[in-house]
């Protein structure tokens, strides 16, 4: 089984741009890239990156300095199936949720994230391929459909929070405990509710 | 088991006001109402409306005046245990996911919903109390803990996904076709992804 983590080693994050400098997304990103990769190493599988660029880690790494579309299908038709590509940023991630994606049997397992775009997949269908943007579980879906491939979705809260928007670090800090959670603590985010709701607020350093 | 679906027979939706007039909002809350009961009779159970006033269904009606948090309170201490409460906007239930939430035989099983509220739970302890607000869910687990109850969370996109958003109508459109999705799709919106991004139209009538 081939298990890639697609990662963006120059402008991760872009959309933390009010609460992180480009400096504390780069540190961010290899926080949830390590809480990724360690829930699939703990899940019993061994994980590989798919970098745009060299990567600090401890896992294989190969390189694809195209778009994510394009890196995702050249590796699927390199590789023989099954495949499975799961986000940098999936935060939540835990060993039970990503195992829940290898239990089906289905030639295409999709793991929607929220807005309908695909956080993670499986592929044991030699003509399976992707074409990822904001929508792109249709498009899964689509092509799933159009090769004769199975599909079963995996419904799982910890695998469709992709962590993106300045409201997932609250999603962080309140479901895990691991390299990201830490890193936004160390930097000084912490959850407030004094005002009802849960907000996000960070100390001064 | 008592399952109790708490419903806002008055201004429910508010948070749609800018895609849906008032009697729009009833109509569609009603909508996912009716998607959540149809779910819970399809997993095999009886749903119970706990509601602010009268409202047309055929199920059994509890009429409470009060505020979420007391209505559901007094309930709890009215009933003997189990108790299950799910929200009525949780228009991506499914059966099988309902279901989910029967399995681990816990003290206390919640499901978290987005942003830290508690989008449903089943409680076979006595002292269990509930204290809505934005970030319940924390306030759940200590209520759990300082009862001594073991608690299981459930980790469910469906369940964790309360329809009170305008993005959350798109959720409803790409992941359901029941009686919400049909009355979107009658009430003219669409998804649409000419942008990229998949975004919500809403066509003249």
């Amino acid at each position: 089984m081939n298990i890639l983590v697609p990662f963006d080693v120059q402008t991760p994050k872009t959309r933390l741009k009010k609460q992180l400098s480009s400096e504390e997304r780069q540190a961010f990103a290899r926080a949830l890239l390590r809480d990724v990769t360690t829930a699939v190493v703990e899940a019993g599988h061994t994980p590989e990156l798919l970098a745009t660029g060299p990567v600090e880690t401890q896992h294989a790494v190969t390189i694809k300095e195209e778009p994510l579309t394009g890196a995702v299908n050249t590796v699927l038709q390199q590789r023989s199936p099954p495949t499975a590509v799961l986000m940098a940023d999936l935060g939540l991630a835990t060993p039970h949720a990503i195992n829940r994606m290898f239990k089906p049997t289905a030639d295409v397992v999709l793991v929607p994230g929220r807005s309908g775009g695909t956080n993670a997949f499986l592929t044991r269908h030699p003509e399976f391929y992707v074409n990822y943007h904001g929508g792109s579980l249709r498009d899964h879906r689509r092509i799933a459909n159009r090769i004769g491939a199975s599909v079963v979705e995996i419904d799982s809260f910890r695998l469709a929070t992709d962590i993106d928007d300045p409201a997932d670090l609250i999603e962080v800090l309140l479901h895990t405990n691991g390299a990201a959670s830490q890193w936004l603590k160390e930097n000084g985010f912490r959850l407030d509710s004094d005002a009802g709701e849960l907000q996000l607020v960070r100390s001064q350093k």
